[in-house]
């Protein structure tokens, strides 16, 4: 493991701790909450008292993880906390909600691996080198000779799959897969995870999908794709924003396609997710319209209102900016 | 690595051996024929004189491994060699049209991880429990003290991560995990190898998919899913069978469906892929049908003749058999 001062302070800082809150981005994937769940059983196991801050309930797609039902969403006397651990987190606005409250506990303790992660909190251990944040609580468990349950190496090998696309990112790297395989010695079974996080299809979200591949479109030879989902299409097909998880992959396995783009309409925004191959760098792109990411993996969100034709504008308006934007990186 | 005495004969036959063919199983997938260049290379590395033997020429699809060109289409004079290796062959007859010639040469060395594995050859390693006929290559390199190149190490990357779909099977075991890390150690880049594994798709492939996914039926309160592909629709969207590799995996991507076939119409014949999750035995029902493979993805070929009109009405007697069998699995 490299070394790193962030991590020694941490473990001092979790070590002294007796109450700790532990927090992740707002809409959670599979690395943030896998990575909340797991270091809650780690401190529980070191003998802590731990608080799970939610902002929302945990959405069908993730409730497979062991514990999900132990997040409580709603803030707690802040007082009660002598640490608070923000995990995921490449921006303290993605703490949603609950940011204030939640920075007025410390030591704050940040344990990320965002690119482009903006500096917060009183300590932290950034690297954007690794594949997720799992891995990095992994390492954190390890290095404070934690146990770690089957439960937690469930939740650590579902971050760790999940933000690596099932190792096939290139944040992939060897320790990415001894720290899995070390994980599977704990019992972990990689087939039931990878069905829990990539085969949860339900019929709906079948045909949703097969709506949005309908949807795509090719720009600059082929190298870059767009494809969209609206409001409309979610009442047809019965599904929900959540329901699009990891669809942006679909584009993206186009041999010409170097860049893709996702944009789905929500009530109150737009969102946008990116995905590149190689050296192109969409968080380049995110970070201009306000959102952050990785190099291959990035996006943001902008606000809509008015009425449907209005949006719809709002809609068309930003498709052409992340079109400009995306080609320039060709 | 466990002992094997099927391993320490054949490190014995290979020191011994000079002049080496290496085989796999017609129509190679990317573990067989990964298998195959990388042991050609290691053996080579060892001073062997090597010639890799196919049946027909490379496909587009794998012509990304290296060394692709240096298989040879055709057999040589059979009395050339003092030792033969048939890699990733369940039974003598997938070494196919060249089978007869190929089993003159003493010692026959077999290295295989089917499961249902029919014996033949003089000396055998088969461990069904091996994810990959690569992973079992690298040990075999391993156990030699042979050197493994970028080249070999890409090889061995590509036919692990192909035939456990990116660590997504039940046959990833830990030392999966770990021989990937150890490849990646040697320079091979993850993100590049899925990308030639799984993100290869032409537009003509993505419209075939759309189209295949479109004929999707779901049985056995669907449990039970099958998709089909007709010589029609190559046609139609001008692409062949090479087009269809993984695309089983999408009806296996519903969460309720526990098995999955995809039947392939051929000019001669037509080619059912099943594919099933957790205890539900496929390889069984394959092997009813003169097929075979492993208890997650197994297979199986059956002749058509006649009239389109009678082709389409053996077809569908496969299509019932098929659905009738893969049911009594449920």
């Amino acid at each position: 493991m490299k070394t790193n001062p962030g991590l020694t302070e941490i473990i001092t800082a979790l070590r002294d701790a007796e109450k700790v809150i532990i927090a992740c981005h707002i809409f959670p994937d599979a690395d943030a909450l896998g990575s909340q769940l797991a270091l809650g059983n780690i401190l529980r196991s070191m003998g802590k008292e731990v608080y799970l801050y939610g902002e929302e309930p945990v959405s069908y797609i993730l409730d497979f993880l062991p514990g999900a039902e132990t997040l409580d969403v709603g803030l707690p006397d802040i007082n009660l906390f002598d640490c608070c651990i923000a995990l995921d987190c490449g921006d303290e606005r993605r703490l949603g909600k609950g940011k204030e409250h939640l920075l007025q506990v410390h030591p704050f303790v940040v344990v990320d691996h965002h690119s482009g992660h903006k500096n917060f909190g009183d300590l932290r251990w950034v690297e954007p080198d690794r594949s997720s944040t799992g891995e990095m609580v992994y390492e954190l468990a390890k290095a404070m000779g934690a146990e770690i349950s089957y439960e937690t190496a469930y939740c650590l090998y579902s971050a760790i799959v999940a933000d690596t696309g099932s190792f096939k990112y290139a944040s992939t790297t060897p320790r990415t897969l001894y720290v899995a395989g070390e994980l599977v010695e704990l019992g972990v079974k990689p087939a039931e995870i990878s069905g829990k996080i990539f085969d949860n299809f339900t019929k709906n979200r079948l045909q949703l999908l097969q709506e949005v591949l309908a949807s795509h479109a090719l720009y600059e030879n082929d190298q870059l794709a767009i494809i969209e989902v609206t409001l409309e299409l979610y009442e047809k097909t019965g599904t929900t924003g959540v329901d699009t998880e990891h669809f942006i992959n679909y584009p993206r396995a186009l041999e010409t396609v170097k860049v893709a783009a996702f944009i789905k309409e929500s009530k109150d925004f737009v969102g946008v997710s990116m995905r590149s191959k190689g050296l192109h760098d969409v968080a380049q792109v995110a970070r201009k319209f306000g959102g952050g990411g990785h190099r291959n993996a990035a996006g943001f969100k902008l606000p809509t209102t008015g009425t449907a034709k209005e949006r719809e504008q709002i809609i068309a308006d930003i498709r052409g900016q992340v079109l400009a934007e995306l080609s320039t990186l060709l």
